[in-house]
């Protein structure tokens, strides 16, 4: 693991690495000193690890719940190589959308792609970051919506490090079997208008979850409209499961 | 109103009233003076006023969130008699539910019953309790699930004093007209394993709201089983729209 630039604004470092060929970036409250829970952040679709939505998040996961905060860059997202595999599966997804109906086939094909990878990658991400000794192997979070849900639920299923998740913003196709295996606190946002995916479909993989302590959060508006108070919302929740 | 009882615990005052022939009951924080938002409560079939969950809620609101909360005996219920046209409605239902199947209907007929006289009860109590000069004509919300739900909904959308609400565990029988009429803020509670009202009819009661600003709390559990955090998310969310 290397860090590559270290930066503090407003109460928060933010600390660029690389590990290996993954991108990533660890946010800490300012003079971390000793081990602290961690919140891992997938980022969505055609996103990156700084995307403002993760960066928004992870900051005040860090100022406000004191919680280290790691975003990486997912295979073929962000700085890294857009592979001529990728490419063929992305113009799978992008002709179904293309066509409209229901895109759950296609997007969850592109997941599984990915995760593949992903999987593999976080669990190095989360074996790297707990060496830090300002982070530690203390309890451990996933937040994760959209593709950060697709990638985030196997996972979720395979890291026994999780202890509670955020997800949503996505729908049952090819996540049915992980999701059995997920019985960690979850909290899962959908939007009630959601335009990508289909309501039953988020319903579904909501229910799809193993975990006796989930609850659903749905809230009018389309995919990228979850209102801000859900942001206060995730905090509470990991704050109550890592804190 | 004639107060008839007044005693204090733990930083809580109860005040027993009653009005015409409404017995009520109403918390306040010990030695409130001045104007505060006010929170009317509707509670379940077959319970009362002081129903357990009535008071823990009622006395968190006041004693945290500094409200005024006023809970009042429906009609049929509580310390008031039960007319022989209710007994009529009531068999109604219970035959229904020893039968199995869907009880939405006959839990409608019931709700319709009793909302006939709880939607200008409610209306006279708030008349009366805002005169009182440590509530006044502040903001207003509701908080009503089952029975409390179906009695409410009506309520608010008539009622334009009423300015958020918390309401669920029940579905859309009966009151998809009253939903389209209501435009506040609503928190919705629905538990996911409900064994009294079907999953389906709770979503499309959520879905039948015309509010923009609306949110879905789902829970696993059966129908009594809301877990304790959603009395900390409800306070929060009156707080944030009343506060």
């Amino acid at each position: 693991m290397r860090f590559t630039s270290t930066t503090s604004h407003d109460g928060v470092t933010e600390h660029l690495f690389t590990l290996g060929e993954i991108p990533g970036v660890l946010w800490t409250p300012d003079d971390a000193a000793g081990p602290r829970p961690l919140i891992l952040m997938g980022h969505g679709g055609g996103q990156h690890k700084q995307a403002p939505g993760i960066v928004a998040h992870a900051r005040r996961f860090a100022a406000e719940g004191g919680f280290a905060v790691v975003a990486a860059d997912a295979p073929h997202h962000g700085e890294r190589p857009k592979g001529e595999d990728f490419g063929r599966v992305l113009a799978g997804l992008r002709a179904g959308m293309a066509a409209g109906g229901d895109n759950g086939g296609p997007l969850a094909a592109m997941h599984e792609f990915l995760s593949e990878r992903s999987v593999p990658e976080w669990r190095a991400v989360l074996d790297a970051v707990q060496e830090l000794d300002f982070v530690g192997a203390g309890p451990v979070g996933y937040w994760g919506l959209s593709m950060g849900c697709g990638l985030g639920v196997p996972f979720v299923a395979a890291e026994p490090r999780v202890r509670a998740a955020v997800l949503g913003l996505l729908g049952v196709h090819g996540l049915a079997e992980a999701a059995a295996r997920v019985t960690v606190p979850v909290r899962f946002l959908l939007q009630w208008d959601d335009d990508l995916v289909p309501r039953e479909q988020g319903l579904a993989l909501f229910d799809a979850l193993a975990t006796a302590g989930k609850t659903l959060h749905a809230n009018r508006g389309k995919h990228g409209e979850v209102p801000a108070f859900e942001t206060d919302s995730s905090l509470r929740f990991l704050t109550r499961h890592l804190g």
